[in-house]
């Protein structure tokens, strides 16, 4: 079976007061469902997992499947240290999440070695379907496409990948893995129409979280609509990126998400509430529902 | 007028003693007249400008503008010196191309002032169609939007854009330029396809001086035919240039040229003959014709 | 009161199964005083905090600090999350060490306002001496000189900066802060002398977890021998340092001081054995005792 | 012989109208001598000699020799073209230049090889004594320290390096070229004491052009003052460098050398006249002569 079509690195909605705010993850989950997203990833870069404590990340993880209802959940399990990364992947996979996304160690900027070694060590040790996390902006370094060619050989339960570097070169390398069992989903809004144009199978797309313009480009373009699909790329989703983009990643996401839903809303430290400019501007992209 | 369509940016032939070869000069312009360019760039960076001398680089403009013989020719006319290409400006425009192309002054790293001053005062002084050319990679630095459109504002003979940076993501921002009368064109042949699927209006691509790879792509894609496009882009044009990524850039492009060609062939110092390995590898994407 | 001198970052031995080997750290902390440097950093980047649970960050120092006899004790605090660093610094605290050693956040690349937040939050929160440390090629981004003296003024219990860019001419501009309450310390070996040139207070050095080199260096600059001074770091230091630089870091670390005290040892994954070669290389700059 | 001491990268004055100003030309040798740097360098990247016409050059050069008086000359021969800078080396040796100063071929990010070709045939054809001159921000690649031993090894002619990447730790692996027949020269002023420090033999210093601080250092440092050299590099240098770094490089080196001069200067195109500002700040580290 192959993973396609668009997931949302869901944001963790946190309250005013700074802890996990569950109200608005169902109503995060109702909006997600009703947009017809494929599946949601809760624990990536936009939910910042790295700021979340291990309890929290368990039981949020928790939470989202237990309210899934037929998203499939893909959960990220991302951790500095292997062994650590290993135990949030052993966690996951007993909670029942679809798939596991992984990204290589960070903070020490990894060589390759590093990377397949501490990849390896995960996959090899945990039995679940797993997509690899390509995010050298945070990580420090690019997973060399011999690297992959390396892990999916030696890891037969490596199903896919999420590629959020925004090169668009790299990528275009990548499309080679995509097949019947494989999949390679584009993990920046603003790059997922020249993505599908040459075959990806799909995109993690971070304004999903308060837009359906990302879904209804997907769904023009499988339709064989491609004009549409140009315009909702062009007009809606680029510009709404160029907004988001007024403040550090990812505080413009909680702010529209926030906006959208009349929620005061919190910002985990060391985030900060971005000014009423960041607002005002990402409020000029939220959808209706 | 618009320009639209397929640019090759002409590799200036050598002969194995080392001066410009105007014979395979011919046998190029034929080529590119058989496979249906739309147009040629003579004197940009895969043509070595910045190794020729003042005189080869008018001598050669000139016997390129003369056989020519329908195709639009693009001129390059970047320097360092502001003064040097408004020389170089004056005499391009005296020879009849049709536009000429402008990079910001390089060596010593621009800031956005500098790119302005020097691109204002060429296209102030000069009355002739312009293209603006983006190549950060050996300029030092990207010409940031905010300056195009200042640029494009004050002159109203810059009539296009030639983006080679290879980032998709700037890339996608200029297309808010593409209109009526200002092209906005990939210069990179691997990202052909994703810059089409957003609105480019055409690609300067440097595979079609030995291969008809790109043109058809364009052709198949203006047809309506997505799948051979990407089929084009992933199969034939992407494996090409990662062979030809093997020499530095641009040795293996006259490495394949002349093998296409069957000619002993020069490379102007300081690049060099390129490997067995490397000549072995780019032969295999030559056109037949 | 004001630190100076020469600090050791202590790296972490592990044992061939893979858990930390504590009688190799006594080894360790015992080599380090007979060689009198003046302090040690236990849970920096050579002692791969980012790679050890929570629990094994919290013995690992307790046990350095109760065998640090007189050495004064710089505890690395940093984490990703600015509570889990309130956390780990409340227990450094506690512990007993005598300085705490905080980072910016990291893996999500942090703007100034998020390095502000981070360390403003930790600093505040916990009553204890903290040195800045700033260690850009980790951490995606420098602490801009701005952003130290905000903190420094904001801060009264930051008494020091421990600066690792290996960007010579940033350092340069943090001496001004050097004062009668105040520290500005290299974090390069490489850069020990030219440091120690212009005012540095001292060196937080890698290699003297192996060898007595740069205290030798510190001793002899103190002394006003210049000559020797520059001997010992360009005939000792820096060609150790290149052998160091073959392996990724910190692994060569580990090789040399596994090899100089005749340890099995293991490399806490995603490190690895280094080749011979590299034993071999750093094998060269082990000290006798 | 060896080179060694201070030697000023000059810059190339200009009249209000934008020609090169000879008088004020005189006035700067006469300032260098009085102030007694030991070479000076025109028609490096301070002399703008990239945006200068090659007939600009040759005369200026002429000129400096003719009004050096003592001071050796040690001349930029820099251009992309492998060709173009021996025919300006050959100028350069027979207008009775002491050094001719190399750089790389620019432009197309050059690999190893490429430097190797560029050099080397430019080292083989001028029997001349060859600096070979470091600048990685405006050439776009360092001269690896292997490249280096190769183009020494097969020139003797090659009597020393300027080294300007500004990057302390390549510096220092410099330095083992150091010996009686062979200079290592330090391009940055901010970084002058450190380099001292470890043994180099000098400073191509571009405040010199408006300030005797630089010479002063160098000075007490020969006679063992070490408190000395280290105030004036952190008092008077450093903030001198910081200041000429609020425009871009190289316009406020020029408001300075004007400003110091009552000259009403100009500043050769894409550069402009810096800011009030900018001319205030640089002004207060003029010296008086």
């Amino acid at each position: 079976m192959k993973y396609k079509g668009i997931i949302t690195p869901m944001l963790t909605p946190f309250t005013k007061a700074g802890s996990i705010d569950y109200a608005a993850t169902e109503t995060l989950l109702d909006f997600l469902r009703s947009i017809k997203v494929h599946g949601v990833f809760p624990l990536g870069s936009t939910g910042v997992f790295n700021w979340l404590e291990t309890e929290e990340r368990k039981k949020f993880l928790e939470f989202v499947i237990e309210h899934s209802k037929g998203m499939k959940v893909f959960a990220g399990v991302g951790a500095s240290g292997s062994y650590e990364s290993v135990k949030l992947a052993r966690h996951a996979r007993d909670a029942g999440a679809d798939v596991l996304v992984l990204m290589p160690t960070y903070y020490i900027k990894p060589d390759q070695n590093y990377i397949l070694n501490h990849m390896n060590l995960v996959f090899g040790k945990i039995d679940a379907d797993f997509f690899i996390y390509n995010i050298p902006q945070f990580v420090g370094e690019f997973i060399s496409v011999q690297t992959i060619e390396s892990l999916i050989k030696a890891n037969p339960n490596v199903v896919g990948i999420k590629e959020s570097s925004g090169d668009m070169r790299y990528f275009s390398r990548l499309i080679r893995f995509s097949g019947k069992e494989f999949s390679v989903i584009q993990g920046q809004d603003d790059l997922l129409l020249p993505s599908l144009s040459i075959g990806a199978d799909g995109g993690v797309c971070g304004t999903t979280n308060f837009s359906d313009a990302v879904v209804d480009l997907y769904g023009s373009f499988m339709d064989g609509n491609y004009v549409k699909s140009r315009e909702i790329q062009v007009s809606r989703i680029d510009p709404m990126m160029e907004a988001l983009a007024l403040s550090p990643f990812p505080e413009a996401y909680y702010a529209a998400f926030y906006t959208k839903n009349k929620l005061s809303g919190g910002y985990r430290e060391p985030m900060g509430t971005p000014s009423d400019k960041v607002i005002r501007e990402v409020g000029k992209y939220l959808s209706d529902q």
